[in-house]
């Protein structure tokens, strides 16, 4: 059965690629005008699972998550009108060649065709990503969490009411799978399925590499460093700390790892310590020689905790926070705090994460951070597209070749 | 065994980061040049894999394939400056993004990382792929065919001996396995490749795309169709014809099917299979009534040949054309005849493929033709490249964030 929806979903795709950016931006302006209209059916269908979570013993913070109330359903409306206004990547020019022998070849931004979802709690990830998906005349197979089954169920019924008379049916599939296997056929329909895209937990993701034919991009994998340097303004490595440790800790953008340079560690480890009173702190040998703390191990570098832990190592120079670096980081982000342009220049240079920042918390690795209006996820893979996944990023492009009657000798 | 080379290539990709362009230039001038001081060293071993391809009585087409002599090794070397002389993407500004907080985004090109290529017999594959990596600051890790086992190993040789005092070590490494389980290391090595490019037959692709943990860029695949419209050219449309199937339809970007339309195709038939007298025709109930040819079925339409062979379907109108394609092209290479440029451009905005030519042959799908100097391979997937796959196609890249203290709220 799956299969079967899988395979209208492709023939949507042949549909969507004439679809002009009027029709488009119509049918987006449709799905945030319904979600208002319908927001009490929205509301009614969401408390079931709500209801189903309290029975289940889910903690208060996940159920939060899940939950859809007037005014998040009202922000889901107008972030789809924010997706209306920015630029359409679709069609656009990415390069052209004028060959000798007269050719000219125009490359062009395409739709990826159909994309594969599979994500976990937050329903509005489900409006996120069918509009960023319309946007740019992509087709989406949509595979939400059990958790959010009569949320999302809604939802996509209230999208797919919204576009009818505008898209292609089958533009916009919900995918309902209680078995491991009928995730398989998802993430193994090479003929239908362009690319899947898989968000949630580091198990989700890693059953989906390791099964998977469809291509991946791989998300969301944060072991993320801040380095203090020797010539570091410590009152703004104190401030950056903070921020990428403790405002939000259980995002995949906190950092997990602080390396001090060793001339600045010991006037800045003890101000840290004051600051991070709420976290645990496992420090190498040199850090604990100044601030008491555990003892930090291979380990400890290598877990993505989100959470209020941190681990704190004092180098000797740059080159060991950046041997350090590629030893443990999953390429998310990393940061240097350092007055010293070149000593920025060095590091950001030689590192190959996603995101390099000078004198900024790594916490701005997003999408809407970077005005990317919303994003399907974070990539932490080399192949296709880094960082946040924005309208740029759900493309392909085809070569348009003008000739008049050439052939190949 | 595997595992640790891939760990050394892995190392060797943290060092390319910083390399400069005038030192990749030098490391590819030394290596064109150690070709020739030592031809004649190369066609001494690759007369070993020549003897063994006779004597496993492989047919002369594939020995010749196998056969490095003194012109060919000086035009691999030739080659190599041509790539010297190709502009460096490593570096390149792709946009830059100013935030309201003050934040300066820059995204830039950098290398993939470690590129895995598993290819097929042609040694000088072996040259072409080592130096666009070096180009573009990759690491490659390459596992060619047995078949050419004496002519790689000595082409490495000569190629690591030549960048030697230049590139770091293990920039580029050549894996010997003769068990599957062996490649199963290299295609599942997740920490250590950052891509699998597998180059050869469709079971070569097929089991790699099966069982690859490391994203990969799936090749050559080629059931390539050509569309003579009602307002084609018809003597064009011979000529590509003729030019697309006949002049070597061995490759990947040879037709295999033809689409004629119903009104020209009394007159187009028949001259078209007396320039195809030695090509076995394939055609459906419509062209049957025209000429003379085999029963097309379902399968013929879903083969690709690589040879004298082509299926020839009469249809009623482009939308038929169209339908066609999208049914069973392998989205590598089509073309449309037509004088009319409307609707050229309908079927050219209608396909996803990612070569779609107008009043041109499909065999112009090519690094060498697109003016990439030489190529990867030919990406038929969509996600990361499409088409010929040149210096642009192996880099990823980054972004680069300027801040003063910024934190997130």
């Amino acid at each position: 059965m799956i299969r079967e929806q899988l395979k209208e979903a492709k023939k949507a795709c042949r549909f969507m690629q004439n679809v002009k950016p009027e029709v488009k931006n119509k049918a987006l302006k449709n799905i945030s005008e319904a979600l208002i209209q319908k927001s009490e059916l929205i509301i009614q269908e969401n408390q079931k699972d709500i209801a189903e979570a309290k029975n289940n013993g889910i903690k208060e913070s996940m159920v939060d998550r899940l939950l859809l109330n007037k005014e998040r359903i009202e922000a889901m409306a107008k972030d789809i009108l924010k997706v209306i206004d920015l630029q359409d990547p679709i069609g656009t020019l990415v390069r052209e060649i004028k060959r000798p022998n007269g050719l000219v070849i125009q490359q062009i931004k395409i739709p990826l065709g159909v994309i594969g979802v599979i994500y976990e709690s937050r329903p509005n990830v489900t409006v996120d990503i069918a509009s960023l998906c319309i946007k740019t005349n992509n087709v989406c197979v949509l595979k939400g969490g059990k958790e959010a089954i009569h949320s999302n169920r809604i939802l996509v019924q209230i999208i797919n009411e919204a576009i009818q008379d505008v898209l292609p049916a089958h533009t916009v599939t919900l995918i309902e799978t209680k078995k491991r296997e009928e995730t398989l056929d998802l993430i193994q329909a090479h003929d239908y399925v362009d690319v899947i895209i898989p968000r949630g937990s580091a198990g989700l993701i890693q059953y989906v590499v390791k099964n998977a034919t469809v291509p991946v991009i791989e998300t969301g994998a944060g072991i993320c460093h801040l380095y203090v340097d020797q010539e570091a303004n410590l009152d703004m490595a104190l401030e950056i700390a903070k921020n990428a440790k403790i405002q939000r800790p259980s995002v995949c953008n906190a950092i997990e790892t602080i390396l001090v340079h060793q001339k600045v560690a010991p006037e800045f480890l003890p101000k840290l310590q004051e600051i991070f009173k709420n976290v645990q702190i496992y420090g190498d040998e040199k850090t604990r020689k100044i601030i008491d703390c555990l003892e930090a191990t291979e380990k400890n570098y290598a877990t993505e905790y989100d959470d209020y832990i941190c681990n704190i190592k004092v180098v000797d120079d740059i080159e060991e926070a950046i041997e350090h670096i590629y030893n443990y980081s999953t390429k998310h982000s990393e940061s240097i705090i350092t007055e010293n342009k070149e000593t920025a220049k060095y590091f950001m240079e030689s590192l190959d994460s996603a995101c390099v920042y000078h004198n900024a918390s790594t916490r701005f690795s997003d999408g809407g951070e970077f005005g990317f209006g919303a994003e399907v996820g974070i990539s932490t893979q080399k192949l296709h597209a880094r960082g946040p996944l924005g309208l740029q990023e759900i493309t392909s492009t085809k070569y348009m070749i003008y000739g008049n009657g050439q052939v190949r000798s």
